[in-house]
């Protein structure tokens, strides 16, 4: 059994973490870390729990924790992982961080975006970008894992193929993504208020989101140069998922069945990624609860431009589910185990 | 491995027996009936199925099932299940109705509250009332299972401790449930539009709804007496999830020790229901996608009458996942199998 | 046209306020006050009255604006009124306060349920109670309006002719509630954050909820004795309605000519309570954002029960609407005035 | 008193219709026509009226409407206005066509994206296009007026001004729309289902939904030419709302004053256009209820794109509210009578 310690298991995301890895066969949970419910009983905390977890939370002590778990996941505050890591703890366990800490390689573009000053940029060199469709072998021999984003885990698979095989104009690139309100946190803000979000849609980090250099970056690396792209983000009046209206020109002389045939060559063997059939379009009901990434795409014959369209869970592909399937990746297990529920519907 | 067939396998409560049985370890699924969606792909009619399920919608030949399924689900409308069983099908197969045909010993009952004549009454004695935590034992060697309704076994457990020990006056209680709108049905009917149910709630089938004799009768059982109680359902705006409040006077004397000992006397060893805390009181929101039932209870002193609450998932342990404890019963295999599920919140 | 002044504008009902008192004729706001927000633009904490409210937030100096406003809403938290009522100050205004603390006369039964001290008791005697289909020509004469609860609102004007005629036996009254979310207020509280409450329902205030002594006084004048209720409370996934299902046992040989009799004796004239055509009951939807209370009942023939149902828009007739309708009756105007929109739907 | 008809009374714009009617101090409705609830009471159809409407519903019988009637709404589905209007009708009364009949001037273009052939093509030269803010002039000789789709209203009022200043080319733009499911109408249909609407966001219509050509029609009349956009909407579970998020490619040089003068020199009067401040966006919340439209907009340093994001209520001034402002200009009224009503919020 793999030993699996969580540092912000209080969260929506932590939580979630719970959820799939007491489904999981091979991983047992021996940290359920929670600064602010520190000594509380978990299932106090989230009564889903109750009867599943008789823990009780305990502080974020990573050197201790480092020793006692084979993996640890932080699913944290920006901040807190690269604040807490060095070559000691990451010599004794493996570190799947949840937050954007290790995601961005330039640590200059991190610390304008994030306004925080970066606190271990030392490793993040060797920090893997674990998008596992894209990134899969290097993940394995990882000791460090940056966990994408949910709006980028989204955003990234809905258009990679299409600019890792030169048929959209980069420079072009529209990303226009709803998300359902569980990614916007636990926190007791009077903007997450139910009457708040419920009946209402609204656009909010406007040009300015976090996600936006983090996906460009991904894309960058796709497309072979630097790409800058608009990315806005949406609220909706849901739990989960996410949705990604992505538009781009293709390039002239692009085909369907070009783009058709990148699709398949990027994800035709991929388990977790689902391409719909001509004329289908993902909605985010169908993947809740799972691990799936649905992806469909429409080409606009009159402007030549693509809409491709991406949806997931944004708690399990977009955050937990991913991170198991990190986990599965460094400890060589099937990629699948323990992430097989069907979407949850209604 | 278990053949499953399912007659009405794209309702609710059908496609969400699919979920359960595709994770179940020990079952199958070898007929995905459906009358409205013959011959076609069951996950075009369940997008969350896709990839996951193959097949194609057949219809209800029962008598050809029966050969090539060990067990028959029937979630059907009222009517069909007692139309088509008989002593062959039986002999070959087993059933698990979760209509309301063979719920009802008094087939009189049945036929005033229901509207319709029973068609197959000389299968009613033998069938066994499929609320696993009570009648357990009947269960394993039955070969007609009659699946309790959702309001009634979230409705039914929440009380029959208190009946069983003659601690409330049964001819006191009152049942105030609440349900979510997939016990609606996936009917395309006005009344279950989105905008006619969402930022609403209403009261329906005030004191004639049909899961009241069911209610009555088997609390009429652990009462040792006919017993007549008020009923009101609801209807919420959610997916999932039903709440009963039910309310009785006390007997005179009767006191907190002793109901807290008639919860526990019953319940237990039981590890489906989860009786909560002194102060807590179920919410849906804790049992969503699982099979769990959460009671709790509250005496007024003042008014020396039990408040004691109740909160199911309606499509698991209302529906398909009772079902699939009926299954583990009739097949001897541990009754938690394929129904460990942790509750999915948010 | 009558100066208004509002202590606690930007809490909902505060809220709720300013929008029926923009559309009133006859009246006008001279005072903005919030604690949490002074100096703030009204329209930075309500973008809804952007371009309709120029002024901005002040603070709650009653002094200066017993001077400025004819009448002063109170929307604030307990025990606030209380404390800035003086004599002096209801020599020069009139004061319709919304928060609970001159609505029950014996001043230990307040500080006993709400657990604070009462800051000016000497004026509990005076004050009206503000339930204006009820106490209309007293309301007429006084200078202290207590407006009622929501939830009160909601259950006593169901009930009431049952009780006022004795068609039901009071100590068998169980009321059964449903509010939406706005009743729980703007604070930033963890459990009413958008993913705690949505897709689910909870009972809450289990036997304790401080609107029971307010529900049990009334009804109890009407009853000519004292009462006992129980009352449970729930939260419902959406903004706003409260729906009240209450229960009571017929007195022996009360017949259905008699209840609706006693309906119509009581309602048949008034304008905001719509008396629902036998089989119909109230849905919250079909009164939101209006001031109707719409009551239906059903008598179950087997049980010699009565199940009356009353609902309501809490924010309108549960609070701002009736303040406003108490206001029309303390200046003489038409009860309708400014009150008159039709609900909105969907 | 203008004497107002509707033809469509029972679907949501239709009611809504009515609704504002009901306010409008100026205009009663003397004919409630509905084809499928003929001989029915309205306050039957809907509960919110009960009281506030006791007339039955008559079929559409054109003829004899134009003669009761000043004014005519056809809140009805396409093809049907055209199938009624003809001269003699013309000269009797006017009409407010709510369905897209007369929206499109080329009539190969409307019966291209409609699939159905234009009955009274005749007309279609004399309609004029009902956007008050921009045709006002217009729409006041009028005797028939094509009022705008609601994603169309939304969409051309958020990229007015910028079109017609030439601050964008416009063969960049993409409009991202997100409805509420009020604007899926009132039909029984499956997809529009609680349960199927609730906890999900989906596309559709993509690259075919037909407001297409229509945006296109009147963004081209203020880019002095043809032109093609991308138009994708989504349906969100909430009632009422629509939010159109638009993106465009600003032309070289172009300054955020000058986009800033753009906005106020277009809309610097309109009552009910609510230009937000600096870093303020457009949230549906904010209008429900109303007939304003809420526009914000960002620009892109980066990739010298304008993001421009429009809101309003697709009951109000994306169908009925528009209607009854048009029915004021063909009147001679105040262009804002009937129409002031606060927002609703929450």
């Amino acid at each position: 059994m793999i030993k699996t310690g969580i540092i912000g298991s209080t969260g929506y995301a932590g939580q979630e973490l719970v959820r799939l890895l007491l489904g999981h066969p091979q991983a047992e949970i021996v940290w359920y870390g929670s600064r602010s419910y520190i000594d509380q009983r978990y299932a106090d905390v989230y009564r889903n729990m109750f009867r599943l977890v008789d823990a009780r939370c305990l502080d974020d002590n990573m050197k201790e924790l480092a020793k006692e778990a084979d993996v640890v996941f932080t699913a944290t505050p920006q901040g807190l992982c690269a604040s807490l890591v060095n070559e000691e703890i990451l010599s004794e366990t493996k570190i799947v961080d949840l937050s954007a800490d290790f995601r961005i390689k330039d640590v200059g573009v991190y610390e304008k975006w994030y306004g925080i000053s970066h606190k271990s940029p030392e490793f993040i060199p060797e920090a893997v970008y674990g998008l596992c469709e894209i990134n899969r072998e290097e993940i394995k021999g990882a000791r460090l894992v940056a966990n994408p984003g949910c709006y980028t885990t989204c955003s990234i698979l809905t258009l990679y193929p299409l600019v890792k095989e030169g048929l959209v104009d980069p420079d072009t690139i529209i990303i226009d993504a709803k998300s359902g309100t569980s990614g916007a946190g636990r926190g007791a803000k009077l903007p997450n208020l139910f009457c708040e979000v419920n009946e209402s849609i609204k656009p909010y980090g406007v040009t300015s989101h976090r996600h936006t250099p983090e996906i460009e970056e991904q894309l960058g690396y796709a497309a072979g140069k630097e790409i800058l792209i608009n990315f806005t983000p949406h609220l909706v009046p849901m739990n989960r998922g996410i949705l990604a209206t992505a538009y781009g020109n293709l390039r002239p002389g692009v085909t369907g069945e070009q783009v058709q045939a990148a699709y398949e060559k990027q994800y035709g063997e991929e388990y977790f990624i689902r391409l719909l059939e001509q004329g289908v379009y993902p909605e985010t009901r169908w993947v809740e609860g799972s691990n799936f990434v649905d992806i469909g795409y429409k080409i606009d014959e009159r402007t030549h431009r693509i809409v491709a369209m991406g949806a997931i869970d944004n708690l399990v592909k977009g955050a937990a589910g991913q991170a198991v399937q990190n986990m599965n990746l460094l400890f060589g297990l099937p990629e699948q185990t323990g992430l097989q529920q069907a979407p949850l519907f209604p």
